[in-house]
């Protein structure tokens, strides 16, 4: 079984650095039956997913992280499930965060994974 | 493939209704090899987690669901993530309500779902 707990973390990390950076650097992680439920909007397929989420209507954001948690998803322990409390600060406005939580299940194919599910939430609570 | 949407949102309402009305009902949607993180702590198997559910320290629970997301989480799509956020009303304290995400994984066996995966935060933002 992977160390799930730091592909967990490893992914996250890497996953928001390059969405608050370049969004478009992100569709290496998806494959074409990868899913995204965005705010209760679902896409399928690397190239609807990126080309989603690059005409978000914000110019800048920075994923602020509060708590990831992983598990294993799969019996073989090859897959994983990460599931991720934060922040977002959008364009700046540092003053209103917005809660958000998000999830993703990693398969793993040919010694690395890509994202099979993500679905994003913000919370208002 | 199953209507995962309509597996996921009959699912959620059953297992609230149940949580909040009697938390050794839930036993028998877990597995031995299931795994709950409840807030960063993490336990394996249906009797160890309803034993942590039923002793958690409050005597009332009144879960308010805000969004259910659902999606296929195999390629065969026999399994189901299901993503809640919503509200916590905690020992009737209907002024404070807490914000929470869960997240289930529901593995199909034997024409049934049972829970693979879950895990639950508070989402204070």
């Amino acid at each position: 079984m992977a160390d799930f707990k730091a592909v967990g973390k490893q992914f996250t990390e890497f996953y928001y650095q390059t969405f608050d950076s370049s969004r478009a650097g992100l569709k290496d992680l998806y494959r074409p039956n990868s899913m995204l439920t965005w705010e209760s909007k679902e896409i399928v397929g690397a190239e609807s997913i990126v080309e989603h989420l690059q005409n978000l209507p914000f110019q800048s954001v920075v994923h602020k992280i509060t708590t990831i948690d992983a598990q294993p998803s799969s019996e073989d322990g090859r897959n994983i499930l990460v599931s991720i409390t934060g922040q977002l600060v959008v364009d700046e406005d540092i003053e209103h965060p917005l809660p958000f939580s998000q999830v993703f299940q990693l398969v793993q194919q040919a010694g690395s994974y890509f994202v099979f599910n993500d679905m994003f939430r913000l919370n208002y609570g």
